[in-house]
């Protein structure tokens, strides 16, 4: 076997560990005498796997017992459209925080349903706001990490509007206070399992809009785009992605053995701070974000000689470092360092780097 | 290992080959040096394994080529309103026939977003019609087979509508002509993998609906609910569901090499055969479907005398007859035999049931 470095931005690398006890489950799980994809949804051992999945995810990152959690379909994209629809009447506004690509497909969508506005502008994307003026919204959305430029929101915004957050590329990567929100939504593909689950964390003020709109809005909110019917069915209104929540459990119970997102936090600070020391060492390298806005999750950087970028990929390829490619939008190169890939990986391309800007200074 | 016959109604048994299959990806696919949970949806090897299910898919059951193919996320309950929203104008209608818990959720989500209504209805579930009357509405939709009460069209219905269909529970059993069709769709857990992905063919009319509707809807369709949208980014506007469409890949592969339709169709109705031939041999049992109406893929009866239900499923879950209890909302027993199905599994359900009768009739 020969498994590499992998530094993609989702979907993106699995612990070995998750893998096998995937590998495991598929032809038999359990006691069933059928494999995990094979057992009804509806059966006493899919229950125990989803509902492990809900009581693992409330333990490790303390979501307070009267806020709900789903685990849906259609990624962040799909939520883009389902949370305005459920939580703003027509006339309602929600306030964006336009931070990059996902923020302004997140606004395209509420608009379609919604009297939605941009708050904050930055046209390079090299940086998130330090603070939020007030606004005449009903919520404030905002995307806590971009996958796609590098930066982050190192703090939760303060302010006294109800905040919802796309958490996709971030969540369970550091401690947050879960309260501070009225909803969390992420798609599982960067530190949550593999692609196809949907993980949505609503508290009972978010529930309650949903319930009031589907009275109001014409034609109530389609069965699945419906929050608090969702909510009410524990996901499970029709048949959900069984595989990639039990994946999503598998990664779950792997992070609580890990030591939880305290102890996550401070590799995802060591393996970051690898990347950027060598970033910061010489103008051989162009890092993308502000110093102040720098994700740990995604680094995105040019070399000053673009020329040499292709040659940097081509050979870190060689070296079993893989998927440093920057998103088509933007160009250049980008390490994704999510909660499963290893200090090991950070190190080898830290060292990977610095051999490769010497030899090319 | 002891994977004992399951007789599941979705998500549904699959070939151990197929579960081999799956298992030997996970940790690393082809050249990746990752696992293919792990390689970007955006990279050449998750390319090859999309079209290589489309093109499959196109082969086995003979797709137009001017027809396209999706696969999405949200199950068929998430098309009973994609699919009106995207042909439909808010006064237009669809005429739906209703054959059970299926057509009624269908045409439920229909309601919101247009004029739809009932076509025709039989309260007892045990019938599909055998032909349609004319109708003034934009298309017809009808359920191909209903799990739950186990009645299936044995016959495409002759219409001059444009004729849209749920599929989810015998596509791929038989050979349909695609042509008769404007829109298939299906949830893949049952004949054609794991939960979470769904298959959608489109006619070119049912792309130019979706498009005139995009324009002329207030607010436009969704991204994430656009027909036409989703067949120009070839399914993948955002992350689909990577591993459940390298399952349906491989599920397609399987179909294909175990001889097409023509060969599914003649197992699935040899299956079939068995079990309702020891239905039909006495009145110990009571086979709820009409004859005329029978599926070949969800088989339901009753036991004459209800009390030796329980004491049927139970002994039969001792003798590794896995999953027969009916649909929580019907009672009873139901076999699902679908192409994963062996011929094998349905004769030791056979056995078992003649055994079982004689004993206690």
């Amino acid at each position: 076997m020969s498994r590499s470095h992998n530094f993609s931005a989702g979907p993106a690398t699995l612990p070995l560990q998750v893998i096998e006890e995937l590998q495991a489950a598929l032809p038999e799980f359990k006691s069933c005498q059928a494999g995990i994809m094979e057992i009804s949804h509806r059966s006493p051992d899919f229950d125990a796997v989803i509902n492990s999945a809900k009581e693992r995810f409330r333990r490790l990152i303390n979501i307070p017992q009267d806020y709900e959690v789903l685990f849906l379909q259609g990624g962040a994209s799909l939520q883009f459209y389902m949370l305005p629809l459920n939580i703003l009447s027509p006339s309602e506004k929600g306030a964006y925080i336009m931070t990059g690509t996902w923020s302004t497909k997140a606004l395209k969508e509420a608009k379609r349903c919604s009297e939605s506005f941009a708050l904050w502008e930055d046209s390079s994307h090299k940086n998130v706001p330090k603070t939020i003026s007030k606004t005449n919204s009903t919520y404030i959305h905002y995307t806590s990490n971009n996958t796609i430029y590098g930066t982050q929101f190192l703090d939760t915004p303060q302010t006294d509007s109800h905040l919802v957050v796309d958490m996709s590329s971030d969540i369970c990567s550091r401690p947050v206070d879960v309260s501070d929100f009225d909803i969390i939504y992420a798609g599982a593909q960067k530190n949550l399992g593999p692609s196809g689950v949907t993980t949505i964390i609503l508290s009972p003020w978010a529930i309650e809009q949903s319930r009031k709109n589907d009275k109001e809005r014409a034609g109530g909110i389609p069965s699945m785009l419906n929050y608090a019917l969702m909510v009410s069915k524990n996901s499970m209104f029709n048949t959900p992605n069984t595989f990639g929540i039990f994946a999503l459990e598998r990664m779950l119970a792997w992070m609580e053995a890990e030591g939880g997102m305290e102890s996550m936090e401070q590799k995802n600070k060591e393996k970051a701070r690898l990347i950027y020391q060598e970033l910061d060492s010489s103008e051989f390298w162009v890092p993308h974000a502000s110093v102040d806005s720098r994700s740990l999750m995604n680094i995105t950087w040019r070399i000053h000689d673009t020329q040499l970028e292709s040659i940097f990929l081509e050979r870190a390829t060689k070296e079993g470092l893989l998927a440093l490619k920057g998103h088509r939008s933007v160009g250049g190169i980008r390490a994704s360092l999510y909660n499963s890939c290893s200090l090991e990986s950070a190190q080898k391309l830290s060292e990977f780097m610095k051999e490769f800007r010497l030899q090319n200074q």
